[in-house]
Parts: structure tokens; sequence; C-alpha cells
């Protein structure tokens, strides 16, 4: 058997995120398929996360097993022709036979972006979080730096997924803005359920004026959900890039 | 009666361009229904261009004439209502009752934009056109000069609409880069029938080195279209403004 990693780039809207589902499409169970027409095994393709429904990726890293019938310098090909126009395999080659896509992964870089004017976009209408009032760059820059370090962000996680600590370093958090954008980067060691929208939401309260930069830190400290914004949007955020 | 102008964004993708046909929804059709939904009157909408399908606009211009029971300050918001979301009404107003959306047009802005890297996009699959090998962006600007100023665009025109001359005045042809992209801004007096489109496929010969920026000039004079590139994709084409 052989361990083939992929890296994919995909448009979400039309799937109910990354993880099979019994009543709805999503990726993984395409990329299953694609694999199956491709080498006729049935395969678990193993993610670097659960994306949520409607949640974009630029480079998403997968991995499966599959024997030698097909070369590995044709998968990336055949596999395309087998995927939907929004899910696109931009590399695939063979790993060591341990390499595991989730439980490898050092980091993630996501993106969240923002359309900030009066009225919403046609053409970008599932790629950003329209927000109609004029918000406060500056103090949401400000407020970035209380979420950079070591923290516990119970505080920004949705209750669900049970895992074992909700303490994650933030490596980067950092704002972009270009014509009626605000976009941005955050990087971390590992995210919570929700935990980046979460942070989207509250840094557009801080934005809005609603509350200051200074008090993340006192809503991070109190690791109450309650206290942090609300989940910000699927369709503003995007997968780009997985460290291993 | 009134006369309204609204400005729209739209997304092209799932529509047969601009302008109203038997079989196919197009865009216009769209707008039409929308205002007699919230009129109650069947209207023309004479819109600036005729866009075609998989074309998008930022800011296309359209006119139609109306009665009196609805206030203006209501159509933006009962529009966007009765609207798909790939198509927004950014802003509507009662204007002079002589203004006609394309007579009155004195000129337009395009941009196009091409993808330049190995492997498609997913995410923006209906948004650029995708050019697989690497292209001479210096080139390309140096071969953007010769389009500018009066010119017989003859060479730049496929066949089909009649109209009386083929001589348009661009104003203005820039190339910006961003990332893996390479997009053009032009500006002229008028259009010719997949006028743009064919500019991005002479172009991306010139960026592939099948020609030299200087030919641009031989062709342009030649004015023989089978002497220029082909007609790149649509979705890569979208109207960024209509001066009046």
């Amino acid at each position: 058997m052989r361990n083939i990693r992929i890296k994919l780039e995909y448009d979400g809207t039309e799937y109910h995120g990354w993880q099979k589902q019994p009543h709805d499409v999503t990726i993984q169970e395409k990329i299953e398929e694609a694999v199956f027409k491709v080498t006729g095994e049935k395969v678990e393709v193993i993610g670097c996360s659960r994306t949520d429904s409607g949640v974009h990726a630029k480079e998403y890293i997968a991995n499966f097993h599959v024997g030698d019938r097909v070369p590995v310098f044709k998968f990336r090909g055949a596999l395309n022709y087998m995927l939907p126009n929004d899910i696109v395999v931009l590399e695939a080659e063979e790993v060591d036979e341990d390499f595991h896509a989730r439980y490898d992964s050092k980091g993630k870089t996501y993106s969240y972006t923002i359309l900030n004017r009066y009225m919403p976009s046609a053409i970008e209408r599932n790629l950003v979080y329209h927000v109609k009032y004029k918000l406060d760059v500056d103090k949401m820059k400000e407020a970035c730096k209380y979420f950079i370090g070591k923290h516990d962000f119970a505080a920004f996680k949705t209750q669900g997924a049970s895992v074992k600590t909700s303490v994650r370093t933030v490596s980067e958090l950092r704002i972009e803005t270009y014509g009626e954008h605000i976009k941005f980067y955050i990087s971390a060691d590992g995210f919570l359920y929700n935990m980046v929208r979460i942070i989207a939401g509250t840094l557009v309260m801080v934005g809005s004026g609603k509350i200051e930069p200074q008090q993340v830190k006192e809503i991070i400290d109190s690791k109450d959900r309650r206290r942090a914004g609300h989940c910000a949007p699927a369709c503003g955020l995007c997968l780009e890039k997985v460290f291993y």
C-alpha cells in the first residue's frame, strides 16, 4: 500500500463541510468517490481539518492509502478529471506510510474576509461576510494583539466537539485592507470548533464600537462564550495553509 | 411616468448575458420580472451594454419608466428583495425623463483577469481566465501602448452585430499584477462585439511569446480579425464602470 498525500483547493459553498454525512454532500465524500473511480478501491480519505459547511480552502491537505495500480504522477490529473470544478487537486505525491494529515499537522493559517460597505456584493456573495455599518479598522488592529500568544480560548469555542484542552497558541493575527475589504490572517498550532469565526465576530464587535480593544483580554480571561462575539458566517472563512 | 436609473452588480455565471432571449435566463429578464413584482407594471429595462453570457458587472447602469405607485427610495430594497443573490441593485434614483442608459453612455471601463499558474482555481473558477503557461507581464505591458488612442479596431471584433464604424478611442489600458493574477483595465468611448476578450487573447499571445509587442500595431493596422488573438473566455471579463 502506498500513502498518497494530496493538496486541495475548494469552494465550500455547495458542500456540507469536509466530513462525510449520511444525507448531505461533503468534500470528503467527493474525494473518496473520485479515488474509487480512479483506482477501484474504497479508501478513507483523511483530512487535515473538519471544515464547516460553506468554508473554503486554498491549500487543504489530505491523505489516503491505496494499492499500486495507478502511478502516482497520474493521480492529480485523474482525480481532477473525476471531480467537479469547485474541488481541485493541486498536488498529489507519495509520502511516508505513517504520514497522517490530521495528527501530523503542527498548525494552520486561516483567513477571514469582511466586505465592509452598505450594499452586499453579488460577485463575492459566497466569499465574504458582509458588514454594512462602518468598522474602525484601527481598533480592530489594536484588538489583534490580545489574541496572540498561548491562551485558554474557551470563550471562543462552540460547544459540541469534545477536546482535552481549549488552550491554543496563536502565533499570528494580522489585518489587511484592500478596497472595501477587511481581511485577517490567523495562525495557530490548532483551532477550537468555530474559533476563527467567533474571533471574527468579536473583531466586528470591536470595529463597530460595541466593545473596546482592551476588553478582548477580559473576554479571553473570562473563558465565557457568552462574552465573546457572535459566530461570523462560514463563507468569509478560508483555510490558507497547513503546517507539518 | 418617472425614469428610474439603477446601478447593478451581478455575477453573470448563471445567466445568458444581459439581453432577453426566448429560451434562456438573462439579467434583463430578471430585472424586468422584479420591477413587475414591485410595481405591477411591465416595463422594458434599458441596459448600458449587452454583456455576454458569463460576463460580470460591478457597476452596470440601466433605466426604466414607471408610474408613481412606489416611492423612489423604496426601489432599491424592494428590487433586491425580489432578485436572486447574484444580482444586486446598488443604487436606484429618479433621473431626467430623457436619460437613456445606452445612448447617453460616453464610455466604459472593463477589467479582465487572468489566473497565471499551472493548476486551475476552484474558488475563482468563474471569475478568471486560467492560463497555465507562464506569461511575460513586461511584454504584455509593452503591448498595451499600441492599443491606446483612436484606432479602427476591426481586427478585434467578432462578426455579428452591425455597427456603423469600428473606430474606437481607447483612453486607458493598464495591467496590474497581484499574487498569481494578471488583471488589466481598459477604458474606451465604446467597445465592439467581443473587443475586450479579443484584446485579452492578443495580450496572452504576446505574454506567451507567440508574437512580439510591436506586432500589435501591425495587427491593428491590418484590420484583419484572423491576425489578432483568440476570444478569451467570458468569465474573466467584468464591466467596472460606465461614464455619462
